[in-house]
Formats: C-alpha cells, sequence, structure tokens
C-alpha cells in the first residue's frame, strides 16, 4: 500500500497514456485531472481510473483534434467528440461556455459520443475562477437507477456539478450524483470486501441489497431521497437526463439510446449581468457565514460548504503523498510493465 | 367539509381579493393560479392560502404596474416589485425570460421585494409550451431548514422547477424543494392533528421531532437526504440561494437578509438553439416509454413522470370539484363576511 507524491503518480501516468496511445498534450490534461481528484479525496475518480483509461487508449484514441461541431449559435455549442477523451471533451466545452458567455450572459456547449468525463465538479469551477456561476450536467454510464416506484435499473447516476465564486474562500463547488450515490462508492466497498449500508441498493421486490457484487448485476441503486422522498432524485435524474441527454443530441437514457446517451453539457451563467460580481461574492459569504454559525449534530465539528472537504484533503494529500491501494497498484503496474513504463519506487 | 366547484371557488375567492384591495385583473390572476394548485392536488398552495392572501392585501397592495426595473441587458432582467404580489410577479418573470430567449436562446428575469410566489410549479410550464425548457428557483419564507451536520434552522425550503415539453402528453413538470419536505406539508399534518414520519424533523440534538406543533419553534426540517446523503439536498439548497438570492438582488439567506431575502428567478432555455425540438420532444418521449417500463414495488401500479400525479387530479376535481377542509372553509366564510363577500352554498 505505497503513499506515493503527486508528481510521480502524474508522471507516471502520463507517461502510461502516451505509450497507450494519447497525443502527449491530452496525456498530460487526463492525468492531471485525476491526479486533483484523487487529491481532492475522490479516488473513484483518481489514479484508480488510470489502468482503465490505459487500456481504453490502446484501443485507439480518437484525438480531440478530430471533433466537428454539429450545430452553434451565439450562445451555444453542440459537438461530436467522435469517440475522443471525454476529460479533454468537457474542459474544452466548459471553456467553449465561458467565452460565450463573455459577451451573451449566458453560454452552453453540449458534446456527445465522448469517453468517460472524468469528475465532473473539475470544471464548472473554472467558470466560477471567471465571475461565473458554472453548471455542468451529464446523463453517461451504467444505467443502474431505479425509477421512483420502481426496482429496474433505469437511469445513470446522472450528476450536475454547480460551482460559483464566494468573496473570502476558494469557490463553492457542488458534485453530486441525482441516484442516493455514486457507482465509483459501491465499487470501492467491493474492493474493501465491505457490505453496503442501508438505503444504497435494492432486488427486483424492492428489498434491500446489501451485497456490493451485485451492483453491476440484479440490484438497482436507489434514486436520492429513497422509498419516502425518492420522487425529489429521480425527477432531478429526468431533468439532467434533458439538459445533458436532449440538448446534446447524445440521447436521453432508453433501451437502446439514439446515440449511445452519455452527453455532457457545460453551462455558464455571467453574474456581471444581474449583479455586481462583488454584491453576490458578499452575498454568498453572508450565507456561508449564517450556515456554519449553525449548532451541529454531536460527533460533528464543522458545518462544510460544498467542496471545503476536497480543499482541505488536497491540502493534506499535496503534503504527505497519496495513497493508492494494493489491488490499485498491481494494476497500475502490470499495465505500465504492459506499456513499458518504469514505476517509481 | 363542503366539496365546491372550481368555477364557484374561483369567484370567491377573486371577489375576497378585489374587496380586500387587490387590482382586479390581479385578484383574477392570483384565483387562478389559487384554484389550479387544489386542482392539481397541492391544497398547500391552494384556496388554503386564500384568507391569508386577503389579510395581506387589506393591509395594503402594491400594484404590479409600480415596480421598478434595476438591471436590464438582452438576456436579463432584474426587477424591484416593490411589495407587489409574488404571484403576479413571478408570471411576468417567466413572459419576460420567455420573450428574451426568443432571440437570445436563454431568458432570465429576476424579482426581489414581491409577495408569496404560490406554487412554482406553474411558472416553468409556459416555457415549455412554447417549446424551451423553463427553469424557476425561489429563496424565500420562512428559514427552518438544517444545513447538513447541523441542527438549527437556516435555510427556506428553497424550492426549485422544471418544465420541457415531450412529444405526448403534457409538459413534464418538476416542482421540488431541497428540504426533505415544504413547509405545507407539515401544516397540513397539524392541521389534521397527525403526527410526523420519522425523517422529517430534528431537534437541537439531532433527535426525531414528530409533533408537527414544534415546526415553526424549535425544530429543524431535514435537507433532501436525511442524515446520509443530506449534502446533496444542503449543496441543491446553497446553489438556489446563489440563483434566486444572489442574481435577483433579493440577498442570500443570513442573520438579516440584504432585501429580505425572497427572491425568485425564472429562466428559459430555446431548445431549437441546440437541437430541433421536434427530436427533442423525441428523446423525451422515449425516455419517458423506458422509465415506465421498469417493474414496480409491491403496490405500486404505475411509474409516474413528475407532474402526471397532478394532470390526473386536475381531472378528477375539475369533474368531482374541491375538497375544502372544515378549518379552512371556516376561515373562508369568516374572511368573507368581514370583506362584504357573499359565500356560495
Amino acid at each position: 500500500m505505497p503513499v506515493l507524491s503527486h508528481t510521480a503518480l502524474s508522471e507516471l501516468m502520463c507517461s502510461m497514456f502516451v505509450k497507450a496511445g494519447a497525443p502527449p498534450d491530452e496525456a498530460r490534461v487526463v492525468s492531471d485531472h485525476l491526479i486533483e481528484s484523487s487529491l481532492m479525496g475522490h479516488d473513484s475518480h483518481g489514479v484508480w481510473r488510470a489502468p482503465g483509461y490505459a487500456k481504453g487508449m490502446r484501443r485507439g484514441v480518437s484525438p480531440a483534434s478530430n471533433y466537428e461541431i454539429v450545430k452553434e449559435t451565439p450562445a451555444t455549442r453542440v459537438i461530436d467528440a467522435k469517440g475522443g477523451l471525454g476529460i479533454v471533451a468537457a474542459y474544452r466545452a466548459m471553456e467553449g461556455a465561458v467565452e460565450k458567455a463573455r459577451t451573451r450572459t449566458f453560454g452552453a456547449v453540449g458534446v456527445h459520443r465522448c469517453g468517460h468525463c472524468g469528475r465532473i465538479g473539475a470544471f464548472p469551477v473554472i467558470a466560477a475562477r471567471e465571475g461565473m456561476l458554472g453548471l455542468c450536467f451529464l446523463n453517461g454510464g451504467a444505467r443502474f437507477t431505479a425509477p421512483f416506484g420502481g426496482t429496474s435499473r433505469r437511469l445513470p447516476p446522472n450528476p450536475l456539478a454547480v460551482a460559483f465564486p464566494r468573496r473570502a474562500g476558494d469557490p463553492v463547488v457542488l458534485d453530486i450524483t441525482t441516484s442516493v450515490v455514486a457507482g465509483g462508492k459501491i465499487q470501492v466497498k467491493q474492493a474493501r470486501g465491505e457490505k453496503l449500508p442501508e438505503g444504497w441498493m435494492i432486488d427486483a421486490e424492492g428489498k434491500g441489497v446489501d451485497d456490493p457484487e451485485r451492483f453491476m448485476k440484479d440490484a438497482a441503486v436507489l434514486p436520492l431521497g429513497g422509498f419516502q422522498f425518492g420522487h425529489k432524485g429521480f425527477g432531478l435524474g429526468l431533468v439532467i437526463e434533458a439538459l445533458a441527454g436532449g440538448l446534446t443530441w447524445a440521447g436521453c437514457s432508453s433501451e437502446k439510446p439514439t446515440r449511445g446517451a452519455s452527453g455532457f453539457l457545460a453551462m455558464a451563467i455571467h453574474i456581471q449581468d444581474f449583479i455586481p460580481l462583488t454584491d453576490f461574492e458578499q452575498e454568498i459569504e453572508r450565507l456561508v457565514e449564517w450556515v456554519k454559525s449553525s449548532d451541529r449534530l454531536p460527533g460533528v465539528s464543522e458545518i462544510l460548504m460544498p467542496g471545503e472537504i476536497e480543499q482541505r484533503a488536497r491540502e493534506q494529500r499535496l503534503r504527505e503523498g497519496i495513497y493508492v491501494d494494493d489491488r490499485t497498484w498491481k494494476e497500475m503496474g502490470e499495465t505500465a510493465r504492459e506499456l513499458g513504463v518504469e514505476t517509481p519506487g
């Protein structure tokens, strides 16, 4: 169970991706993205993904330059990524949305036919750093979430991520799935041989399932809100289908989605066209103070804003290094050897 | 416990509002809105509100024509409603957003200093009927929701409503709070003398509270997701603070909000600037078929899309009339008498 510096790990991943066939600049973007996720404590979207990404690249990478704009207006763009790397496509989409919002208040760029988009919380923060609200929506991945009242696997986890600036401190960054949990959280339990807590998965009769091995088989994940309030998570998941599946041309979840579904939509809103940015940031700061002044549940030492726990993990791991579990490290080593890349340590 | 036709109830409310001082056209808008809410089964936002609204109007109504535009760009507008009726202001905001979206793809109108906005699911459907995605956000009302990890009353229920068209059938309309329940649901339990289910409210130590009488006193409502996943509902509530409180000039929730908080933001997105409307509607239709094909929990006869239960209630109540509980009917009678309006039946 090695603990490695983020620089060593990043170099290793970048070398692996280049050897696997990714253009060097894209390999760098993806390895930096994965390292940031691991630094922030989101191991399920970090280094753990590297062997899988490298294997995918070996099967062939469509360079990012290969994309096609299928629709464009002053405030919108829809891109066919033609199988290009999702993380690269998502950064480009967010940057495009920010550029459009600069002159049109709102900007939105949709992408279809791209690979795995990584940790979507990484993208809206680009808008927040430019004095904008950033919003990202994704309808991709395995369709393992049950509709409210149902027991079958129907919707992907359908995450959304939103970021906005505050006066003091890093932007607020919310990054959540509309299912109770992301698939990665279940896979982490699986890797550790742990049972699932109550309220995560159900079987065809609606009974709780605590065995993570059944995740990709016969069990369905509940929508956010569970048995009592799951109409809310289900409804939010459908809204994300409309935004990320409908608007991007990717297609909504269905028996056989139009373009494979898995669409990504990045949106930016220029705050200054509503209110001076400093006034907005001041309001957020007052909000932060107000919620942090709340009394706390036993055992809770502080009320955290979305994104704060990640910032703290990042500071710690920058100092202390990133812990990579044995299983992932073994897989990294095997994949690196196959690619002829030397592993550190 | 009278059951009345929607036309008789609507006339009664409209007469009451006019006698209470509302301009006749605005009295009509508000009474129609309340009737629609009752028809759709949302009694907490329907006729039940009429006596309170009438009393508020008697204390003085700022006519809708009295509003001021404090900021305008081609895609945005921010309105100071100067204490005008919230429902009237919200319709105007949504219509303004639709007009702007027609030429700019996106349109957004924010409102501050307005009264109670009613059932916010009523507004985005205006955009959906024009081939747009409609989104509404509200940060108003009593701040009774605890932050994740906290036990104090900090955020309002912070609802959002989203509507979009489908090929066959009425638009999909999601209308949810980011707290586990809206305040009205607790007040309905209170009126009926019922206990609250588990997972709705907590006390200062985080213990469950089942007594609805403590709702506006010492208990706090949990954020959507509860103890396990409440960071999601809390985070969504904060996003709505940024949109409805920050962008509209209303102010975010805080010890003493800038302009009283209670901001309303209406947004419209012109679908055709991303994808032909018929293609979008076809995608939503395929999505509907897919989720409805799910196996169901015991006792569930059908998977319903957001808004369907309301449409069915509406059809039934149009035929059978609207049931008004004794307490509300008594209050209606008293308020009507005070205003010199005759009650039917």
